[in-house]
């Protein structure tokens, strides 16, 4: 049994390059390897990889995992810049018995002399829109732009191994060394071959609070199904959140267990995920919350031309360029 | 019901000024605070703050972590330099709603302007040790080297909060960059006021592959106390790094519940942690694993005595100086 969720529309290029991987016996490291990769190096994509959005000193800094659902070796890079691919770099960190989570400076050292290609991430498209949105800077308030959609993915093989990945350039507009749940274990991702994978993607601050990719996969350990176990972990959360801190910010997750069943979350209106497996076909869906009751529908033709004009912003791309 | 707990003897003076915060009805912030300032500033602790081991490029790269289990507010620093008290930084981050975790010159540039005290954290003592052990570098094996003793604490006040909270130089001779399991939320630290709170001393790489600090909560939140909850995550990521990874780094943990009972429990031979509560006077607990069995030992003056030589290393005191 082979499988890929992950999260977004965003992914879905990137998911079909992985299928294609699973298909042929490739690794679940491969697969989800290629898949991100495939996101981050796609320029419109305003929260991850090249073209992702910049900190507020229009830097674009990265945060990068892995993790091996078999040997639990953990990758993650934090903060890092001028790097094409850093999902790769987090990939083969986590092969390192320690050292293997590196922050900025220390974490480009480790890519430069492991010979990873460098890339100025910064494109004009995201640096037109710093300076459109630069005002925000001083409200100490990024609510208004909620563009903090990291990719990640689990992926499960035929050999069984689950693996769990992200990649993300963070909250726009973040202070310089801003991270968020995306590189921290547990909170942005977390694998375990026995039981199941999850990854999550929103308020970084927020789902770190609940540890929550770890939490999903306890719970399926629990023998609580993807599904159940994704809303019960951001259910939970999010009155945690409103109970002690009056708000929740937003908690969106997808999860996989070691038998190709997959699940999906959210505390918002609307999060998509994307999920293949060797049961089920290629699809889109798009997850709602309405008063707590989670709903998975099938994205439509007027949905997806609706996310593509707000997420990726086609109609900027005449202003803008690429 | 107050109580303090800490990881290492080190901890022990640190613990008596925070004890002392507490009867005066201070908070568990505050003194958690004031404890692990104690210990960041002294300067012959080889692994902790002022004094701290260096990293491969003879930098000494710090980090902490502070979490509010009232709140869930967390603040965390990895790889800072220059500033005397982590600890103090990473409280003032956890009042922030976004960019609460910064990392190397982000959150150097962040503690700058808050007007933290700048300090070279590089000891002449340091340096020496550095410079003895400087062969180890290219054996790519700091084994010999196990001198990862972070502090961290876990505070109950009377106002029932609980706090966590970690500092640490990290493993010595990491590369530039490197980050273990102490500034990481649910591997180094977690709190819940309503269950109580966790933290981690070890091997981070490894410590972080259970999440062991949320780990340990969640089942005290399952009815466990706060011994058998310890011993119970210790025990099980030992066995699960043993039987995927062939072997298991050093892995050490104490808590304390929200009625100030509290646990310990490590998978090296010996482990000593500092504790009082309102009911128990402060005492230096040895924590040893025969085979699997976790003993609590009271200390005594010769082990005392033995530890002061191992680990603080008086006899160096005269070669190397301060």
């Amino acid at each position: 049994m082979w499988g890929l969720i992950a999260t977004w529309r965003m992914s879905k290029d990137g998911v079909e390059k992985g299928i294609e991987t699973l298909k042929r016996n490739g690794s679940a490291g491969e697969a989800i390897e290629i898949a991100i990769q495939e996101v981050e190096n796609y320029p419109l994509f305003k929260s991850v990889g090249f073209g992702g959005l910049p900190n507020e000193e229009m830097e674009v800094e990265l945060d990068a995992a892995y993790m091996d659902g078999d040997t639990l070796d953990v990758g993650s890079i934090m903060a890092i810049k001028d790097f094409a691919n850093p999902i790769s770099i987090a990939k083969k960190l986590s092969k390192e018995k320690v050292n293997c989570v590196l922050v900025s400076s220390g974490a480009e050292k480790y890519a430069q002399k492991a010979g990873f290609e460098r890339k100025n991430m910064l494109t004009n498209r995201a640096q037109a829109f710093y300076n459109e949105k630069k005002h925000l800077i001083d409200r100490n308030d990024l609510k208004a732009y909620d563009g903090h959609d990291t990719v990640g993915m689990v992926c499960l093989d035929n050999d069984n191994k689950i693996v769990s990945a992200t990649s993300t350039s963070g909250l726009f507009m973040k202070k310089k060394g801003r991270v968020g749940d995306s590189p921290l274990i547990g909170s942005g991702f977390y694998a375990d071959s026995q039981i199941g994978g999850a990854t999550a993607t929103g308020l970084g601050e927020d789902l770190m609070k609940g540890c929550i990719s770890y939490e999903i996969v306890r719970l399926m350990k629990d023998g609580y199904s993807p599904q159940e176990a994704c809303e019960k972990a951001v259910l939970d959360l999010d009155y945690e959140l409103r109970t002690r801190r009056k708000e929740a910010g937003d908690l969106s997750v997808v999860a996989m267990n070691c038998n190709g069943e997959w699940g999906a979350a959210t505390n918002i209106s609307e999060f998509s995920c994307v999920v293949q497996t060797e049961k089920e076909n290629l699809e889109v869906y798009v997850i709602k919350n309405n008063n707590g009751i989670i709903e998975k529908i099938v994205a439509d033709e007027a949905w997806t031309e609706e996310y593509m004009k707000n997420e990726i912003g086609y109609v900027d791309e005449e202003k803008w360029g690429k």
